[in-house]
């Protein structure tokens, strides 16, 4: 059925039809995501991005997405400058800029507030984070950055290490890997364990699902280590938060075991997690992951608004 | 004369015959703001958006009309990140502005600061408001509201609910649509009726000027409902405010004895003084009101720039 | 060798060839800083402004000159509504970021943090002021602004007036001025004078440095009278600072005895350090200044992107 004019609030709203047309897409845009390279895809298009959290990297990658398209901008870039303020709804507010631009890019707060706004808003709604929520853009960049290093997602052995409780990019990850064929296997502090409903949920969707007894072994079987940051304002207690935190680093030494192919990634920003020396070391994906977020974008916004990428 | 390159301060700045030449201007623009559409009527054009107190649908309106004729934008949406704070008086800081864009669209909390603003730039300013005083982009868009329900403003039978006092978007109005030939009812609370000087205005311009009696009774023979919002701040005791606030609440009750053709407009954002059920009723105008911000921001901004729209 | 691809982080990084062809380019974009002029030799390029610490003039004078030129921008404005706030090391933060645009230009509260970010970055850095270090563009803005007066920047006898010490833009000044053979002479209160290296260095240089004994007589041999703004949180003591402040303000009496020639230049925002009546006068030359902001950056960002300017 295609993307063209459809919101997407979660992951789960997507085929894996859908997400192998953005995947598609996204190789297509590559060589478009390079300074001086003219394109018109998205000319005339006007998307608004309503950031009532902040979140630069987000903020930016979607920007520069449309950009590169051709396509232009309108931002608030922060809640303090908004309507807000004055104790307008959501839901008002939805739908005055729905009737500006052509596409609404949220980030909010509160989980849930990306639905509402999808159900405001007459024109197409992408989820960039509703608090605990979804951030469904980030799991797509997270399978792009795996399928240009693998050339495929199926049968990838992925290691989820750290916070997989709170995490949603960890849930819907680890759902989109299940959908594709990729086998999981779990690290992370028993504290920060996956919930139990999401575990059914992969079940479900038939992901092969297991528990890694030991990080070092699950490393050397390993095509991903997928490193996730672990929220300080989780934890009541700091030094609740120091003890889990530095219970799990990844530098070159934990990594002298692993398979030359495997690759490191994070959804950034990262804190002690991952050493400053894994940077040099052809392990180190995070950072292309990073920028892959601008070419994805791209796909994902030019198949939203107009049917169509490259 | 015509718009190009003068200043919009008041709406009292503009002829008759100026305010129909943006009315039909809009009219044209209404096909081009749209998603996808290319124009390229302001290429080369720069605006800055100078918001030195925050409103966030001013502002991204203003510059998704600028975008969507090819324009570009450079703005400040935020008080707290100007040079203001470093002590640099208002002229000093428009005049610097007006050596890098092509026009300045300025909101300030003092009032007056939009004139002020306007002598110190040898571009052309629109004020987007400023503090008590003018906010006459806005009445242009209250008038091409009321225009495309109706195909005219004279004759209009037009309750004006709420705050006539203090609110500056209500004398604006009651100001041109007098100089349209429009009827005008007034219903406010006492403590916040319209002030005599704005009264005499209106004599002298030759409108015709009622006081509701009930306002069931108006509503029942009007054209146009527009309410306004009754501002918390402008109430020292919070109990005082409650009781003028809730004295009117616009449901589907109260518009049941409306005409069949009645429009609610409001320049929201709105509290409690619209329930949510009208939004689902065809009296529902104040969304299409929000909407029309950009066309008729785009034929301002042409006009203004090139003299031409379309 | 040309700027092409080169980082821009102290005004010694240029030669006096670099810099006599950015005064060449910027005089060729003149006509081009104009509304209503397409011009798309940036098309296709995005630039990254990442102002951890507000400036606006110098964020919007990029911004205006990139926009002008049919390029792109995307903006942080305001440190707070970026990913710093979760403890983001400044290398992680440019390095992500010159993965989205094409160059980054870079404001920063901390000395040194430009230099840091060009390491992080594989994409073109401009340092656009990091605490009391460098500004370079500033620097060239004010070349320009000379050169465009007198055609030339050789002979020329400038007298730094002001804070000669904590000014950053005061020893950029004097060691371009002297690389290109003008004259200078210090006018400053005892507790601001340039620091002895910076003297040293414009030894080393082969500038003609020397002392103004009365401001009068300086102003009355002087070609430009170039003031700095006296920053009072440089002052541990309100008293102390109003009575250094109060020591020179130029009026237009202070400036009857001057050449007729002679411009009144100050990088802005000013306090009191120049009279308003000076405005009217044909020695202001600041705001003329600030406006080269946008034909300097154009010629700059065409340069360094591109390679060709025009």
């Amino acid at each position: 059925m295609g993307l063209k004019g459809r919101d997407l609030i979660s992951i789960r709203d997507l085929s894996r039809e859908d997400i192998e047309e953005v995947l598609r897409a996204s190789r297509r845009m590559l060589p478009l995501a390079v300074g001086g390279k003219v394109n018109r895809g998205l000319a005339g298009w006007v998307l608004t991005l309503a950031f009532f959290e902040p979140s630069t990297r987000t903020r930016l990658s979607f920007e520069t997405a449309m950009l590169r398209l051709g396509g232009a901008c309108v931002t608030i870039a922060d809640p303090a400058s908004s309507s807000t303020k004055k104790g307008e709804s959501l839901h008002d507010t939805t739908r005055i800029l729905s009737g500006y631009g052509d596409a609404i890019v949220l980030r909010h707060p509160n989980e849930g507030a990306a639905r509402l706004a999808a159900m405001a808003s007459d024109k197409p709604v992408i989820n960039a984070g509703d608090g605990a929520g979804q951030h469904p853009s980030q799991t797509l960049i997270d399978l792009a950055t795996m399928h240009e290093a693998f050339g495929t997602l199926t049968g990838l052995k992925v290691v989820l290490l750290g916070d997989l409780k709170f995490g949603r990019t960890a849930h819907s990850l680890a759902h989109a890997l299940g959908v594709f064929g990729a086998e999981l296997v779990l690290s992370s502090p028993p504290s920060l364990a996956l919930p139990e409903e999401v575990r059914e949920h992969l079940d479900q969707v038939g992901a092969k699902v297991s528990d890694a007894d030991q990080l070092h072994q699950a490393i050397r079987d390993a095509d991903v280590l997928y490193v996730t940051r672990i929220q300080r304002e989780r934890f009541g207690d700091d030094r609740e938060y120091q003890k889990v935190a530095g219970s799990y680093r990844i530098d070159n030494a934990v990594l002298a075991g692993a398979k030359d192919r495997l690759i490191v990634m994070h959804p950034l920003p990262r804190m002690g997690e991952i050493a400053p020396e894994v940077d040099g070391s052809p392990h180190a994906a995070y950072f292309r992951q990073a920028a892959l977020g601008v070419p994805v974008r791209m796909a994902l916004l030019s198949l939203m608004l107009t049917g169509k990428a490259g």
